[in-house]
């Protein structure tokens, strides 16, 4: 079943290698299968490893030519003759992992994302830098009416990484998180999430990103470049230590750094992709304080949809910035010169 | 209260400076204060621990001259005016760990291993290699008139940690744990609670420590040292990697090498001490596999009684070798040449 | 796919009505669609459920005339063009609860037993009690070359069950867990599952089952019907309660019993579906002892791929009584008269 | 060690039998024993439990002729010569719960109030309607300067009582809890914890308190005792049933209903004590949702030093009501006469 004046060819943005000019051309618009919807985008979120991918450093994983994108937002326009519990109307998000196996011991579990057999949304396939995509029905995820769908989009990415990371640190209501990189694009989602989790943060970035952070609820801010025995003080602000860190920065120093911020019995989750992460890791401070050091990747179905259920609720906002699907490249270019604060998203009615 | 026949002075192994003469000497008996308890001890175990302090490796944390030991077990024989719940004749524990706070935040949830006000019989108080010793009324364990002494002696420290280490990695009965070092003291007892606890172990160590290790319930065994590429050895062994993995070797390359025996969501245990324990932590296998790294340290009062009442139900048994006070020197030269497998124990009615 | 030689017709057995007779007769062999597989049984398992909605019991939610049977297992003998994952000559297991949505709350956290969208075989889908049988591939349980096939069988329904109900109680290794009902279908895989969990089983049960009981591996044995205050006696063997109790027997006296065989925060499970279920629940005392009173339905799909693997490695192991097809209305009527002590398995290779 | 200036006799307000007059009279100062505090009290919350035991209803446990009170908070005055970690001038806070043995499983792992040897103050103990009180060291509560003295005496029962069986529950934040009661004095701490936790709060109460609720953070207000099929409006209002329900209510019909407020795989948490508190529970039901039902009773040492540091933010805040000794005894009265829905609270300045 479709709804009517779905178009032959839509509008993509496109590459053909890898650092290469990034177009918007005329592509054919997709056919669902039985099992599939599909998605007319409004929305899409624009993530750092939007930026990455094109650049090729994940080129062992990814795709090429590519139809980037990961975090989309839209409406179901079409849906395959088997799919069950989808109508055409519906709104429907679109994450980076798809067509997980459903059979192995991670999607027994509620834990699809570390199924060997998934797909990656512009990486791997075409992804939601264009203006339909085609989706597994079970992949795709139940948007509310009522849900401000620009504000939606990068959570399906960046905000469920940071909320699912938060929930890896255990802490409790009432108790300290410190959050590197708290500035960034995760870092921002991450500030928000903890304090709807009833958290107490302490945001460590550039001074630059001061204000923002403690706009965003911060309650300590700790300048990350200039604070002078940064480990010593954070530890004396925590009273010993915080409960838990997130490393969203993914530089070398930050975490070593980071597994140093935590109170005996504490957590450190890293969720930052580093470059180059191999860092030195004091065993016998380890074992003395009982530390335990987390990783934590993108969130599970169950994950996004409580995510987006903060975004709904109006609980969670993190300020946006919409451009339009040309203006991608210069985006990137931002990205690249450490100019975006906010977190940017295509809108796709924007011409 | 008092039993008859205390003596004035006792038998007492004591250094005077660190990796000197160890001498046993005459001295006084202690006297308990009002909410302690004087035990007569009757065996004592050998800790790895206990040539370590006596070498001075421990030197910034330990006095000296000392009476060494920290595994002792005994009959309690006076009991001061204020102690509640023991009576002379009881049977009684006396682990590493002493003096806790009984207030911080450690101490109030059951860790008291972490308190930062605990003293350490044998370290910096006098120990277990006397026959009569002083400890709090709290700080002793209750052992019951069913339990082999000799062998809960080795676990007050060796046991438990072994035991808590294992409960620190969360497999489940019926999945995998591979510990390294699985032939030495630590990893001896760690193959039979892990037995007792419903897991299947992968012992790694020394070929000559196979035999050992299968007798005392590994269902698989792995030479640490011959096996051409041992992660991949492991990981196809475990169909993916273990669930759990607890480094019982202290030295860097089986430390390294335990991060990558474990699958996807597993959790890695470090627990033996290290004297140069700084490893390259891989942070994004750590990211994308969502691995747990932890530490663990010795047990609390409950991780104790948990720990022998597997001794007491017959459910673990270790080897153990009896010697005399006066052989402790030469165990330790045997610790040192490697040549210890079992768990030697001082009996004090030996002569 | 096929294998060669799948007939037209086969047995089955059939009632039409409630009560009514139960013949075997010859039916058409169903045909698989694109996503399911054709399973050839080899064993059924014969569980409580089966009589009882034969008899009606569960009219609210049976079919009729229906095929009954849950417990399945056999090889796959042709395979639906889009199936993923399967092979012909792979063996599988049929357990009760199959269709689930894949899309709710439930079926996303590996809790899909709860889905409201499940179908369940034997009950209002044919089941079990035929020689072939269509399954959607991901509902089918993937069991081992090395397995015993007949011996997996009943773990289907009646072990996974037991199994699950078990880790519902959060007894830890070396703490005591009280099974009512310890010598019936459920309970005997209780009491095996219990001990390959390192738990310490208190078997409760009429005294005809005393033998059965110490030889699955309880620990005691309590008479549930000729101790004088059994509740004082359970609490007294257990030094102030058991750490769990899992309450296999439906009846209300034992069920009421069951909660207080618990010490101090401990967990009282309940498993056994009664008819008439309403029991009186005591609050202050399950306030003042902070007591947990839980429901256990049957296990996930991962639940029973862990309770299957305890089978596989011969750690579990019921008795099992094999029969032929046409015996199942004879082995209802020794269900009835409380005959059957070992768990009753159709072996469709007997004529 | 001692302040100077400690009279000695003081004010204190006392009964000689149950339901008697409670009159104001000089009574001795207390002597602290050597590892005793001395608190001179500044505040005490009057709590339902101060009115029950007046009455008689706890005789069975109480002691006759008393002095109520187990809300205290204040300074410390005196220190006796060994205790540790405290100084004259200190802020302490004074608990119900004293006197435990330090010794037993659950005083070990951080569960005290389960211990088998506590005392209560102004139960089976004097307690905090007096000026001065004596206290064992390790059973006072630190309470910083920063903390509204007043607004947390009624946490050292009451609000800790709500604060820790809302962690019973489990709910996770941005998850629905259901609270019975949630007007009460119990129910008012119990949406401030709940909202600080990030849970979203559905407030079941006597239509008069529905303002009330909703200024202290209820979401949802349900009319207790006029919503027709309540269970159904608020398994509407819940999307299938809460996460979680605290009841507050100690009534039988709103316990009773309690259970059927939550989702599957939910949980109820009883912690308002009943007279009479035997409920019908349906196991069926129980078993088929598998529902959680559980007991909470008031906080360990680390529960009270939480929910006073949620004070000490000003995160949670619920209003009080301030009077003089002398007036207790008509509070008393507005407490049965159900007139009372602030917390009130005995401010020894006010003559």
């Amino acid at each position: 079943m479709s709804s009517a004046n779905i178009p032959a060819t839509q509008s993509a943005l496109i590459f053909e290698k890898y650092g290469g000019p990034l177009e918007v051309r005329q592509v054919s618009v997709p056919q669902p299968q039985e099992n599939e919807l599909l998605v007319k985008i409004e929305y899409s979120g624009i993530c750092h490893s939007d930026l990455h991918t094109w650049e090729g450093d994940f080129e062992y994983a990814s795709i090429c030519p590519l139809i980037g994108g990961h975090e989309g937002a839209g409406t179901v326009v079409t849906i395959g003759s088997k799919v069950k519990g989808w109508n055409i109307g519906d709104r429907a998000g679109i994450k980076l992992i798809n067509a997980n196996c459903l059979n192995c011991e991670y999607c027994k579990t509620g834990h699809e994302p570390l199924c060997d057999h998934i797909q990656n949304y512009g990486i791997d396939r075409h992804g939601t830098f264009q203006e339909y995509l085609t989706i597994r029905d079970i992949d795709a995820i139940k948007v509310s009416n009522d849900t401000n769908l620009a504000a939606a989009a990068p959570v399906l990415c960046g905000g469920v990484t940071a909320y699912k990371s938060l929930k890896a640190t255990n802490v409790k209501p009432g108790q300290i998180v410190v959050l590197t990189g708290a500035g960034g694009g995760l870092g921002s989602f991450g500030i928000q999430y903890a304090k709807a989790m009833g958290m107490r943060v302490v945001a460590v970035d550039h001074i630059s990103k001061e204000d923002h952070c403690r706009n965003l609820g911060a309650e300590w801010f700790v300048d990350a470049f200039d604070t002078p025995d940064i480990v010593a003080h954070i530890r004396k602000l925590t009273n010993g230590g915080a409960h838990g860190v997130v490393s969203f920065a993914a530089a070398k120093k930050p975490m070593e750094y980071a597994l140093e911020y935590v109170r005996k019995r504490g957590t450190v989750v890293f969720v930052g992709l580093p470059k180059d992460g191999t860092i030195p890791l004091d065993t016998l401070s380890l074992i003395c304080n009982e530390i335990t050091v987390k990783g934590s990747i993108v969130g599970s179905r169950m994950d996004v949809d409580e995510a987006i259920d903060f975004i709904t609720r109006g609980i969670v906002h993190v300020p946006i910035e919409l451009v339009k699907l040309e203006d991608v490249p210069s985006v990137y270019q931002r990205m690249k010169d450490g100019k975006v604060t906010s977190r940017v998203v295509v809108d796709f009615s924007m011409r």
